[in-house]
């Protein structure tokens, strides 16, 4: 029945929507604004399919348990905004280094601290790259929209498994809160990538961190027929602890190059219009809706903008962005931070004197008309 | 006496004697390797001067607990390392909101995650900078040898005390535990920042975040003769929360103004023949030492090599990177990580593609002859 | 039938198998690892085709005989390794004087000296061309694998019949040594180039250092039906030495100008990508090999890079070199030696400080890892 | 008595009384246009002084008895030319290698092969570099007068000692027969360097390959106190074959770096007005003198010429050449070949377009008018 396939919702539930679909099996959270309703939806939702919610003590507790429920096989997320994911660094890290597939939802709200729990941000962007210690790398998916939302959440669950990591879903509170249409797919519409198990025989040793040929990492649910070591210590392919430079070295490589190296397999994006753009606009998540409203209502009046709306954030897709701005003569990147994505761009592009930064540091949502003040003040026409 | 003006310490010692040079008042901590030596060893000189000393249940009570101290008006102090240090990163973003003094030493380990906790490297200078959320900025400092971590540590309480800011001194394993002379300082030798208080009046209302003219912000003892709240909300003057999308605006403005706009004030870092250096090395901590050896014995052949060592991280010294790199013609970047500092320099030069990395990322500490070999390569001269 | 056709075999043996086919009628030598194999064949096949091999007291007395050989009407060749290919530079020398066409087989071991008589290097590129006293011009070709192996080898005694001089066939220990399928060309599938001889009768003056219009120099069979003179003085059109300024004048700048004014004629080599590199590796030999699987495996995850491999080293394809590097951001030369060609490759290039070297220098192969560090250090990206 | 401290002698006399002053204990040599002169007195002088005079049936006999008499402790010598200098290839490889201090002579004629005996030339420049195959460093000297002859011979054999390597002294015809004033230093004028023996007693373990902190390798005369292996093949520091990797690569750096690193200690140079030159003259041997002329004669006419004469051609002094030619306007190379020295600084210069070859390539010397021919020419002013 059609009634059942569209619906009016908050991206919070949308979120929930795609992780049901994705196969989510259990999920542990402690509840925070701006991303409460997802848990307070899966409370209800899971345990109806049989599979498992906890509410747990805090944000650190949450990430540990769903680390260890991944482990026995399941697909796991938790969700948070920013001071529970600020919480989450050291088990985050974990997660990184004991190669654990896992989704953790952020929904950004203004920061730093608990600051503006209800208003948008995107300023937890480097800190989703950066905040667990030590090199590593991770990945970070974003979305605009409902529908690709839900996309992009079973994009994460897929990632996750594809490359025993954790999946960052870093939305923003607008995304997070309104309400739009969602033409929910259909079993089968969406690929679903499972947990690849190993084929490994009882009886016979299982190596957990043996990359096969195509630099997969299969795994054995704990608890199940293999014994075998998982630790935040560097560790060799048994999964020991070890201090041996070349272990050490190859295993940093290898939790850093397995995404590095596949930045063209997990970049995510649209774009409107790029190929002529003269000026470029670089957005994702709600900032991207005002910068596609821009650049809609300029090309309606002949003038050549694009955008470039990113979904994955990190790994950072530099070729791409060096690409399409390598043909711009102004790229204006939207987002509602000091300009975190705009270090990147800078970094990738030949000219970064010709990189501009559209912002909103107060709390408040960036609009149409906001992104298009700054476009006169760019071409030198002021304010 | 002599023999107590010269001692033969390890790092962590060299900062356990400059905190107490620098007048610490109490230090809450919970042990790990590499920086458990400061805790020891506060355990015993604090209570000795009257001072307190407390073993906390985890991290993040320990740097809760210096928060309070600071409040009522001490100086202190934490130590911990990445694991720990991740654990932090939430009441750290409280203290950068709420503006709270105080010094949190982080001696790195092998990371991500447990890693590697007793080998040397530098793989937690951008979680230093970007491990809470929000938009923000900090002070990160770190040193070479011990003479300068002596007057480093100094300059963190003098900092946290002149911007009212959470000040990162973050140091290496090499230098946490490695032991060479210190010269100890008298009292007098090096000058002391003084917890700025404010000078209204009992029975008179304090502002909490209403800056004087110069910008600092006057604090009063908490627990003391004002009454006024402490909140990581976006707040006004008062300490009160506030959604005012120009309160938000001004507060975030000047939590990263106050520090990033004073570049020049807080930047600390030697050169060794910079003037005429073909090859500018930049680096800091343990691997400066091996950068300054490469240079005296290259200097010693007439090969034109120089060293910019920095001991102040963030906010990084863009000025003083652009105008020594501009003289050189490679800039090689030594440092014991992936390249994060790397980045930084990349993105205040000319020539990006005149930057190198010489690191090492197994553990082991980055020699001379690593940075040799690196440098032939860069020149085109292969291994 | 196609069991015939179709070899798995070492790269000695693809030698041997092409020097037949080229129509080898002489071979003279001493065995040397990692050489020997030639000989050792040849020594079977020679003889049931009618054709001479003799094993000489050394490798002087080895290139003595085939220069003797060769003037008597035979194409001919003679097979070593470092030591032994040191040894025959006088009479490399006195060939290249003498306009004799012969070919040199040098299969390169690691040296100098005895060295590493077994480990693979590339480290005799320089002494090929330099190894004789005097300004000289000298042809050396090179191959990554057994099918072009067999082109160059029948290559290296066509341009020795047309341009009078000594080809070194420079390989190196891989590619001497591996064994890989090989298609065995069918007569007439390759051009043959004769020994030009005169069309002088019997009882005129034939001059042999008179050249043709087109610059060529006929041969008359020595022992045939015409006297003549052959020296390694410098010496007019009959041979007979000279010590007029003009004579010697001219007769170096034909030694070096009917190379070196053909090199357009002489350059062989192959080009992967090239069009569109960002990154040109440029390398010869096995390590070419390395180099392509490179190529290959990074433009599959969409990084521009490209391959130019030179199959001629000597005379230097300086216009070729330059103009594929022109396009390229980098360019890193890949041997197994300190960087013999990358001097070639700086020397003809706009941008010198561009051209890196990925090298080995110690015994062991090169291998597509080995490359892949080399190119993130060369990047910026360090280890 | 003054008459028998000023000679008037050819060049290769001064050779023979240098060689006699620096020490020399042992000569082995085969007699050769344009070197005999030094077999020929030397077999009367030698025997004089209780030291060996040995005529050898070839070359390669005369190097390889060297070697071995420089392993007993004596300072040896040979002497030759082209074509016995290109026999002696091998042989040098092996004293590189085995790090034999030994100093051959090669007095130039004209190449390649047998080619002009008695006509001056400067064509075996790169022969001396990479006549020897593998990856290796060697040193080269050369002078223009008989003063400077006596000083760079005596230097020839100090380096070989310091360096434990062979060193090449370079002469061309021109220099080694002409006669001119020599003022013999007396004993103590000139530093001598002696054989740095080992301090290790006999019955303890002596390491032939084993540096001292300063580089430097201490001998034991062979078959004296200790017993060693001498090889030409990769070795230990016991002198035993290895095929380690890192043997191999530890070994041959050292045998380059050796030289290489220390290019400020061994080059040897002299520079005429070169302060404010336009038109610097890079030259050597007797080619330097007619360059020196020229720019004695075009000063007197206020022309700014400089010449820059390199008494040490290999290892090549790039930082000097590089500092030298950055002042002027062109830079000419003046030798008696193709343009050997031209090709080392076009690579070590900012704007290898700016410069020059003043040749001659016939078997006649370069004259000073042939120089100022050649520049006009460049100066746009035609023949």
């Amino acid at each position: 029945m059609m009634g059942e396939d569209i619906l009016f919702v908050q991206g919070n539930e949308v979120v929930v929507e795609a992780a049901l679909y994705a196969g989510l099996g259990f999920f542990a959270g402690y509840p925070i604004t701006p991303s409460t309703e997802i848990a307070e939806l899966l409370a209800a939702r899971l345990p109806q399919r049989g599979r498992k919610f906890i509410q747990m003590e805090d944000e650190i507790a949450s990430l540990c348990a769903i680390i260890g429920a991944s482990l026995t096989g399941l697909k796991v997320m938790t969700a948070t905004s920013g001071p529970g994911f600020s919480l989450m660094q050291e088990a985050l890290g974990y997660a990184i280094m004991a190669e654990i597939p896992c989704v953790v939802v952020s929904v950004q709200r203004g920061g730093p601290s608990t600051g503006l729990p209800t208003a948008p941000s995107q300023a937890d962007v480097m800190q989703a790259r950066w905040g667990p210690h030590g090199d590593h790398s991770i990945i970070a998916l974003t979305a605009s929209n409902h529908q690709d939302l839900f996309a992009v959440t079973v994009d994460a669950f897929n990632l996750a498994e594809t490359y025993r990591t954790p999946v960052v879903l870093l939305l923003d509170e607008v995304v997070g809160h309104m309400r739009e249409k969602l033409l929910l797919p259909q079993p089968g519409d969406l690929p679903l990538v499972e947990r690849l198990r190993t084929s490994v025989k009882e009886g016979t040793d299982y190596h957990p961190y043996l990359p096969r040929e195509d630099g997969r990492l299969p795994m054995s649910d704990f608890g199940g027929v293999h014994r075998y070591n998982v630790t935040g210590l560097v560790h060799d392919m048994w999964g020991f602890p070890s201090t041996h430079p070349k272990v050490a070295h190859d295993l940093l490589r290898h939790l850093v190059d397995k995404l590095e190296n596949r930045v063209h397999l997990i970049t995510r994006y649209k774009e409107f219009m790029t190929d002529d753009a003269e000026t470029l606009l670089v957005s994702y998540g709600s900032s991207a809706r005002s910068a596609l409203h821009v650049v809609e209502s300029r090309r309606a009046r002949g003038e050549k903008l694009g955008l470039l709306e990113l979904q994955s954030l990190w790994p950072f897709p530099q070729e791409l962005v060096r690409d399409r701005c390598s043909r711009a003569r102004y790229v204006v990147v939207v987002e509602m931070n000091m300009g975190q994505i705009l270090a990147e761009v800078e970094r990738c592009v030949e000219r970064p004197d010709r990189v501009f930064l559209a912002n909103r540091i107060d709390g408040t949502f960036i609009t149409p008309d906001h992104i298009r003040d700054i476009l006169r003040i760019i071409r030198g026409r002021g304010v």
